[in-house]
């Protein structure tokens, strides 16, 4: 055993990964609330995207040189390839605002979104940072919980924001904007909720 | 061998599912075929979601407490979870109509749609019904067959429908509304079909 | 090992259907171009996407009675899988603009997807090709990357299209029917994409 050191370099390739995404959230968060979207953002949006590639290939890389890995080598893959999606995603809502020329961001809806996003990427930040010790499966296993509370409020949330968009909107090109945007959004927190899914069967293999 | 009682309570769970997933969609074809759809329909229909969770959650707490099972350990926990999709689907379905205050939910399209739900989950439940017994092969495969046909039913309904709608109504936002709601619905025969599809591989790698 | 003959069969079959893909790729293209898009069109379309359903099926026949792959089992499956969905979408972007009735399909935007599609099928039929010859892996990835590539100008074009959409078509209902047919289009090429992905997993597992 001593012969093989432990590799936890993959551990802190994921907790990259998260932080950018809630850095990526942040970003386009507080663009939102000061009702402040433009192209130096649409730019600054792209970059937090292309970080994410780097760090996922960073990953894939290390995968293919590393003989023994700590968890399995397919777990790894999919982890890496589902936190990725999750900036991704943040950066389509962003795209989104810019392609539909949307002049007022400031929603409270698309505001409170974020702030879930922010949430649930920081406890994804947690529950990878506690991957490293398997043995504090109970603590990853709260963060994991914390992510689907926030994914159910996510689904009430698009409720809320559609059922009040078709109210209150009549422009009908408005309402296929913002409900896509909405949508996106609930979108984001759902792939967190998968990534918790692929932490907890992760728990349970190595269990 | 005898020692080993063979494990007979995941499909029955699986027969649970599936069976709770009937009784949503008869209820919603029924409130369709009624034009009574309220406030206590989408109460009850998100009890059967619910309830359908709790099934779920059943099985994977059962899963992690047997050590041998009857089929492979990642079968059974896919089965679950896309058989649990249906359930979730029809009640999209329901959310639909709710927050899009859809005041005339007659619609001939959309009852054709529920009957064949109705009919694909059923198929499904004989189906599982039948897993128990892997050399029923047969007639396991005869069901899969009718929920294939159901979906490339499903398909031309969805056509027809999408087709008549656009041809039709003049206002873009209750286009909106429809096409949404018949996507679903047709999205709940494509989940019907995966389980299928998971099912026959099952019986290849058990046969 | 002479005993067990290599067999070659399944990349023949690969072959076959990104072959067919290409030429249902090109059909549509020229159909677009010369703004030419009649019912003779639509039934063509749907013979593309069946021919690709028994060549797929004919895939899955030659699994089943083969004992020893070429590649793992799983792998021959979601590739077979994965190439079919490549025709089935190209058909659903037919099928669109049959039931919405588009009457004048000549759009600069959709004649450079389908080129772009055209360009991702052929690359990925030249991968296929050579996966026979594992050894060829250099060559391979160059087809990869080639796909990759165009699955970015993809999603710029796309940004593009649906730019100008919203900028210059006022009418809703047109909105939501282009916007679709550029949102499928792009998705042929993302899934594309997924199966130069499958392939590069297939030869880090087998490199």
């Amino acid at each position: 055993m001593g012969l093989i050191p432990k590799e936890t370099k993959f551990f802190e390739l994921f907790e990259n990964q998260t932080q950018n995404a809630i850095k990526a959230a942040e970003f386009l968060k507080d663009a939102v609330k000061l009702n402040k979207f433009d192209e130096i953002c649409v730019k600054k949006m792209k970059e937090f995207e292309h970080e994410g590639d780097t760090i996922t290939h960073e990953i894939i890389d290390k995968l293919n040189e590393t003989f023994i890995t700590p968890i399995d080598r397919e777990d790894i893959h999919k982890l890496a390839s589902e936190i990725d999606d999750i900036c991704d995603l943040i950066n389509v809502i962003s795209n989104r605002i810019h392609i539909y020329k949307i002049d007022n961001v400031k929603d409270p809806y698309l505001e409170e979104f974020l702030l879930n996003i922010v949430e649930s990427a920081t406890a994804l930040n947690n529950a990878v940072k506690n991957l490293k010790d398997i043995k504090r499966t109970r603590r990853i296993l709260e963060y994991c919980i914390e992510i689907n509370r926030l994914e159910n409020a996510g689904d009430s949330l698009r409720e809320k924001a559609i059922m009040e968009l078709f109210e209150k909107e009549k422009d009908p090109i408005k309402i296929i904007k913002w409900k896509e945007i909405y949508e996106v959004a609930e979108t984001v927190l759902d792939t967190c909720e998968h990534v918790a899914k692929t932490i907890e069967e992760i728990l349970v293999k190595n269990g």
